[in-house]
């Protein structure tokens, strides 16, 4: 495909941003006054808000409450342009990208592309488990969760029943605990009113962390809270551990052990997701692009990347910064301002990163909490991180319809212990039918 | 397939229930203190709200708003149970019906299987026109409307451009009327600030109805104000007219008059929806059950038909109950009361319908409505017929949270004039690419 995308030519430096994650849309929001052209290019026509996808997934909120649609966002900005389209190469030496509704011109071009999960070249495992980064990939878990045990009502088998109600969760940080609290308070009071058929104390919850503690980042103290908080949850928590195969059916750890489950949720490893045409030498290990303390890709004067793709090496963050929203805004802010810089002929400024701490939540009036303000340090866990998080990411939200059908969601659910969203729904991928693997018995 | 599938015998009647739409629910519910086993079989997990489908397909409610999970209906009734799987053959001999999970046995058998789209044979138009009956259908409308758009910013050639912009309905009820409706409000309201670059005047609304007037079936008064909403609206409305085929792009009329578009809805006539296994003689043109006044389907004692799919010929009634909601409904009601007095050996009561009238929204402060309160008739028409209608379907739709979540919506789109959901979401069927329908051309 070779012809030009139709944008209009403004006459304007054009900033073209691959991307609407949280960096992608701060950077555009940024540039709302500058007299520049921003043209935004997202495979989504919405942004999503990652970090409740989990209780998509596990039909606490309902799926369109935490997307919302770019062109909605960027109403009022005139210098914003947006196609829905996935970009398949940068060629840099034309300054153009190309794209799968043709090709688009850019001065400056911003990655903000994200990360991707990370299977470590295990196909295998990238087909059989759940990913948790989309909303296709929260919709395919809440279909998969609710069609497994619809299925299991046909089970008589012991381990067929148990493959298909038990649920292993590779990874420890944020996203794993937040899965494995949600699971087990659905276990505890949803779905055994939903299936009185089926008995519950057969439905295992396992997460499995590579490390000896949860939330590698986080404080001792939040590790170890989160850890006590998903025991008395019933999760079983196996530190220590990596997956070293999985076929659809038998997890087999590294240290031998086998757990058997027709659901692995992986929500360990990510790598970043750049795309053909960058020089090789800029790509980092994990698929992240090398970046200056401007954002600035190495090798590029017109190229940045922010975000889960960029790897800012500094002496605090020998790896990057963590692939978390907080540094993705903060990079997106900063070189909105040194784009700025740039156009009006300014030196730049150097990035550097206001950690304002990180929480997770476990499940009901229970989160863990390490808060930075002003640079002084709290440490919560319990009650107030819980209430600390639902206030954080509720006016994280974006929109504010979404923030108030989340609210109504939520109070609901606190206050009579259901969730509302069980629902399987327009997601057409299909597990492996429980028939091809599992010998249904004639049962009068 | 030839296994049963697991449901404990509870050595009680069982009544089995095939669709959970407004009929069959109805009739779930009012067996919930009856020593019977109520099973209810659907291809779903949950129930639709149909009337309000159509704000689904043009983003006025989340998808998840109006649908809600039979699990959680019945969550408290001890005496239900839920299957999901689709019904493929009745064998009325031996009192079982084959499913997809396999044999399920019944003592009492009630279709509630509601209706479908009827094309009457033409194989092209099914293929081609979106339906208005299922969630799917909406969220494809719903994705189908966006992608347009946003293909058609690439489009140069004219025809090739309206095609994408115009919209054709087929049908004037209800469905038909509140989608041209809502159209138009997103014409004048959402989609010019969405996609700027597009001339909005561009957008062409038809709607085309068979007979000489707007929602048969309703009062001349009604039927004229809708058809001067939808003018005042800028819908072209096209009377006495009938669709003679569509090929995708073209559609032509039976006077020969031609429109085009690549989105055709089709919001004309349904017929019912039955099972193999039924004999012949029970059912009607239309494909609708045959049934007596006491929704027994003729030639089986056993066996009963509610809702849609039942054609109760009486002398007020000649073409069967209107296929509407209200009458489902209290056919639900009526026949769990019979089926309890078959158990207890009392004589049946005869069903009559308890015609409340019928409404219909055009837009915002315009709708349309004739009310029988205790066998008076009211007529009215504008605002207060469209505060009417809302707190009618609010107070329908199944579910505290879903109200709350619904009247959110609401009130957010009346106070913004804007609708939230314009979101490009999960279902996979697409539209025919428009590179195989329309040359590109490269423009620089």
């Amino acid at each position: 495909m070779s012809h030009h995308t139709r944008i209009e030519h403004l006459g304007k430096p054009r900033v073209l941003i691959i991307g609407g994650g949280f960096a992608g849309i701060e950077l555009a929001k940024s540039l709302r006054d500058v007299d520049v052209q921003v043209v935004l290019v997202d495979r989504q026509n919405y942004h999503t808000f990652q970090p409740l996808l989990y209780q998509v997934a596990t039909a606490g909120v309902e799926a369109d409450s935490i997307i919302h649609p770019f062109r909605k966002i960027f109403n009022g900005q005139d210098n914003f342009y947006f196609r829905m389209a996935e970009v398949e190469f940068i060629d840099t030496a034309n300054r153009v990208v190309e794209t799968s509704i043709g090709l688009i011109e850019y001065d400056y071009l911003v990655m903000a592309t994200g990360a991707t999960s990370n299977f470590f070249g295990d196909r295998a495992m990238e087909e059989k488990a759940i990913s948790m980064k989309s909303l296709d990939d929260a919709l395919t878990l809440r279909n998969t969760i609710l069609k497994n045990f619809e299925q299991a009502l046909q089970i008589e088998d012991d381990e067929q029943l148990n493959s298909l109600m038990d649920y292993v969760i590779v990874g420890g940080g944020a996203t794993g605990v937040e899965l494995a609290g949600a699971l087990s308070e659905l276990r505890k009071h949803v779905l055994p009113k939903d299936y009185r058929e089926l008995n519950f104390k057969e439905m295992d919850i396992h997460l499995i962390q590579s490390g000896p503690a949860l939330l590698k980042g986080m404080s001792a103290e939040a590790s170890e809270k989160a850890l006590k908080f998903l025991e008395d949850f019933g999760v079983n928590v196996w530190l220590n551990r990596r997956v070293k195969s999985y076929d659809g059916c038998t997890v087999t750890l590294d240290t031998g052990e086998t757990l058997i489950t027709r659901t692995l949720i992986w929500a360990a490893g990510v790598s970043g997701a750049p795309i053909k045409g960058i020089q090789k030498e800029s790509i980092l290990r994990g698929d992240r692009l090398k970046v200056d303390i401007y954002n600035r890709v190495s090798g590029y004067d017109n190229i940045f990347a922010i975000g889960d793709i960029a790897a800012m090496i500094t002496e605090e963050y020998p790896f990057g910064h963590p692939m978390l929203a907080q540094p993705a805004i903060q990079q997106g802010e900063q070189l909105g301002k040194n784009l700025c810089n740039i156009f009006s002929g300014k030196p730049l400024e150097a990035f550097t990163y206001d950690d304002k701490g990180s929480m997770a939540t476990v499940g009901r009036n229970r989160a863990v909490a390490d808060l930075k303000i002003f640079k002084k340090e709290y440490k919560t866990q319990g009650f107030l991180a819980w209430l600390i998080w639902m206030f954080i990411h509720l006016i994280s939200v974006v929109g504010f319809r979404n923030r108030l059908v989340v609210t109504v969601n939520w109070l609901w659910s606190y206050f009579t212990y259901d969730t509302g969203n069980r629902l399987i729904v327009g997601n057409k991928q299909e597990n492996i039918p429980v028939e091809e693997t599992i010998s249904h018995k004639a049962v009068v």
